[in-house]
């Protein structure tokens, strides 16, 4: 059977990039492409209308658990399983500006960030976990050890200012906060899914800094060769995808491979 | 004027046993007391009885930011400045007992226990940091190098299962996440807090496994030496307070004094 890949959060920026990558680079491969209005995402359906035979896209709002089952439910019946979940989606802050200072910060930017970039990957986990553990194992490389192969792999896409020990700055309090508490939901899952049979690789991934809507207005400073196109960025990702086994899990890495601190 | 803490979640537990512990020891400090129902918090009452000219009590539930703020509003009239915020209240999950798995995972189980031991702590140092920055210096160690002197401390009350690095079991998802949320918040807070002057120590803690309602139904393979009562997890945590200084804002101590790693 084909390689299943589902991509949350794929209306757009990195989600929508790997979408792309997959179906170009990855013939084998379908996807499960969810965002929260695919009436909208204009780009995404395009790729549906390439590869009708190939993309499978389903309506998710990651803040709603019952959205998140109801889709895990269809994505059962029609494949049975899933080889890779890319956690996808994440925002800066409701306002759209990371806060720089406590001035900023309120009640209700913290929770929605929260439960947007934190609560909604892991709870996708959740629905999404007994699909991994019937992968087939297409993605990462399988270690000599069979004792120890992995069925599927789950990434959840965190990002270095996500780091409590590489922080040197502030500032961004919901965006920080939330990724940290996401590199914490990547190191239990590693355990939850890692303890039994088969096993599911589970990672957080930093992409470098990308040009993306979320990150655009905060790019006058940077190098030009570090400022990625989401292209660059996830050939790196899928590079470091495509080497991952059970031995790099419950860890997180940036786009070179280098582990990030938690 | 008199020392002022404010201890945040002072109705039963760590926080109002710091309470305790200051009124008998401190006898220069005034305790200001927050609590989500203080009608209900009797013990509490109770010492607001025993000591009526150093005890205020106040209603302030965090997951309201207006209370909150409200209550900003009245520490600011009546005492115009604080000397250490002690975040203390937190919850393991809204059913009482933390996470073993993912099936135990919710969102709404998620958001709630991330509002109260995440976002209230922050939103709590939002308003309450302008009084701390009016705060004498009366607790911590000063340095030698005035232009580092400190006003006030801040602490907010967190957990070694909150440490990511240290994580070598998963489960209690939304406890681990929160706590390990909140460490980045202090992080941050230690930088906007920390730049200029008059600066705010900023840590989190960690008190020990200690005897209290979130914990006790976990104790039974703690060995007794190493389950602490409240009383003598506050001797520890109030004497490395005692110790603390700008040099050691933005860390994670236990209760031992050794640095929790993030």
């Amino acid at each position: 059977m084909a390689a299943v890949v589902l991509v949350q959060g794929a209306s757009r920026g990195l989600g929508l990039e790997f979408c792309k990558h997959i179906l170009s680079k990855k013939s084998e491969a379908v996807i499960i492409a969810t965002c929260r209005n695919p009436e909208k995402a204009l780009q995404l359906k395009d790729l549906g209308v390439r590869y009708p035979e190939k993309v499978t896209i389903l309506k998710v709002d990651v803040t709603r658990e019952n959205e998140i089952k109801q889709a895990s439910e269809i994505v059962k019946s029609k494949f049975g399983k899933i080889d890779l979940l890319i956690n996808s989606s994440a925002m800066l802050h409701p306002s759209g500006k990371g806060e720089t200072s406590l001035r900023d910060v309120s009640s209700e930017g913290l929770v929605a960030t929260l439960t947007t970039n934190t609560v909604g990957p892991l709870v996708m986990a959740k629905h999404f976990s007994p699909l991994l553990m019937k992968g087939s194992g297409a993605f990462g490389q399988q270690t000599a050890d069979e004792s120890k192969h992995h069925s599927g792999i789950l990434v959840n896409m965190t990002a270095k200012v996500g780091s409590i020990g590489d922080n040197r700055l502030g500032g961004w309090y919901s965006y920080r906060m939330s990724k940290a508490a996401l590199n914490m939901a990547t190191r239990n899952l590693s355990f939850e899914l890692g303890r039994g049979r088969p096993k599911v690789v589970c990672v957080s991934l930093h992409p470098g800094t990308v040009d993306t809507d979320l990150s655009r207005p905060y790019h006058k400073n940077v190098p030009k060769d570090k400022l990625f196109t989401t292209e660059r960025s996830v050939q790196y990702l899928m590079n470091l995808i495509d080497n991952l086994s059970v031995d790099k899990t419950g860890k997180c890495f940036a786009w070179d491979g280098s582990e990030v601190p938690w």
